[in-house]
């Protein structure tokens, strides 16, 4: 298929375009980009939305009731679950065979996992690639789902507009942190399973932390309440997302985002030629093994030597 | 301090010293680099163990009891706790106010907690110069302590000549997705808390992963238990880090994991070095404003703003 096929087949909803092009941005295959450059002028529709919160907080079933809710409203959507990957196999696991099958279905859901390749920064890059292939292809809203808490998953959900940030109640001092580090990205906080004990302190403790932050000119994050699992809440925290999504247009924040976005998106691009170089450079020429020996046996340094590759670059 | 007596007081173990060059490398100060230049050299007596696992496995418990117990032992330890970190403010949260309290009257414990500057790649970066640093001060183990379990973190477990990856006993679904993306970056398995309720069916999971795994050539996952709170298991842990240093050594992986951290290091001062140059050219220049305005207005897409920056560079 060339790459004119792709391109139509998205813009005209074949799945298999769609779901192929997505493969050919995690393989990096060079025709993805041009691709990408095809569809580019066809996005700008869809609303980004993240999901994330500590393992075990239940955002995958969060996810798929959401996606439910937003099916019934009449709503075209992607969900992207990105899944902790083995550093040496490369390929993502969980979500596509457990969650494929209820929603699969539907050909108004399109739903696809993604791993990381190892690379810096890689997953956020093929992150944002895929969701400009799924807004292309039409979808209303376009879900990210992360596993996990750490730099990475923070990385990721900057590309969202909208930050649902899922907590539980009683996770113990872990969760502290946890809340601490990724507390400031989020737009909506939900406390999932909020029928167990801890609930309420948890979402005084949520507050709490909203007041030290301060001051909130445009929107106030809202601590909701769900439990997923029985489609409890579920309503209500569209609406909310809805509301953030209004509060964003309406203050102009939106656009202000979204310019941060495409920064980011190109620096990325950047940073990955650039790694291609230092590849080649580097790697290829068996110049990075040569000085790696002589650096184990201390007759030079990381630093002298970087600066040695750097000229040649 | 001019760069001669930050060297000179690592070297004889100055605490002060020590702390301050650790701070100069959190801050990217120019002077990091000119005095881990002038430590390379006396770098490569330490061990470097890297503890991970999910969020609530009891990770700073375990190296606590476990540092003490190397304490017993007569070595003089390091503690780097990599802290998720706001996006926003940049800083390390737990660690250092809430542990130092009982481990930091001991002065042959260094304590130190690390949070990432927002930059791709950064934290690991900034943790193998801290690495280097205490290895340098005379650190004989140096532990490296990540709470979560995402890319980054397996990113800074690479770091790591041992990994221990702790788990416990009944996590639900998350934590089999956590399970396949860091279980192959570790070299022992420990189940703490293993006094909950489906202890034995972790150790049965574990080592059917590792059996699918396959071949092990010079060390086979030991899979331990510990209830680290009690200090239970703790000792034979400390034994079996050591063996695993020893089979490292005997079978020449050690050499191989270190030439192979070297091309990591390498590759790290370079994109760091490139990343200068994309913000110089890139951000300082206007140029990236400029174009991401023709983005969105959809005159232009980001690989082909890409092409015209790297042009430039």
């Amino acid at each position: 298929m060339d790459i004119q096929k792709y391109i139509d087949g998205i813009l005209n909803r074949d799945v298999r375009s769609t779901s192929r092009t997505i493969s050919l941005i995690e393989n990096q295959d060079s025709m993805a980009v041009e691709i990408l450059k095809g569809l580019y002028k066809h996005t700008g529709h869809a609303r980004i939305i993240g999901i994330t919160g500590p393992p075990g907080a239940g955002k995958s079933t969060l996810t798929d009731k959401v996606v439910k809710e937003l099916r019934t409203r009449g709503f075209r959507v992607g969900i992207i679950a990105i899944d902790p990957t083995s550093p040496f196999t490369g390929g993502a696991i969980l979500g596509d065979r457990i969650r494929m099958q209820e929603l699969s279905v539907d050909p108004g859901v399109f739903i696809r996992s993604m791993g990381t390749r190892g690379q810096l920064g890689g997953l956020s890059k093929a992150t944002l690639s895929a969701v400009k292939v799924l807004d292309a292809y039409g979808c209303d809203y376009i879900f990210i789902e992360t596993v996990g808490v750490g730099q990475s998953e923070v990385d990721i959900m900057k590309l969202a507009e909208t930050v649902v940030l899922v907590m539980i109640p009683g996770m113990g001092d872990d969760i502290q942190a946890i809340k601490a580090g990724i507390m400031e990205i989020g737009d909506i906080f939900d406390i999932n399973k909020c029928d167990r004990d801890g609930a309420d302190r948890l979402a005084i403790e949520i507050e709490m932390m909203l007041d030290l932050k301060g001051h909130f000119e445009f929107w106030r994050p809202p601590i909701l309440r769900t439990q997923a699992s029985i489609g409890k809440g579920i309503s209500e925290l569209v609406d909310n997302i809805d509301n953030h999504i209004k509060s964003l247009e309406e203050s102009g924040l939106l656009r202000e985002r979204r310019l941060n976005n495409i920064k980011v998106e190109v620096e990325n691009i950047l940073m990955g030629e650039l790694t291609k170089k230092v590849h080649q450079v580097a790697k290829e020429s068996g110049l990075l093994d040569e000085y790696a020996n002589k650096i184990l046996e201390k007759e030079t340094d990381p630093f002298t030597v970087s600066e040695i590759i750097l000229s040649k670059i």
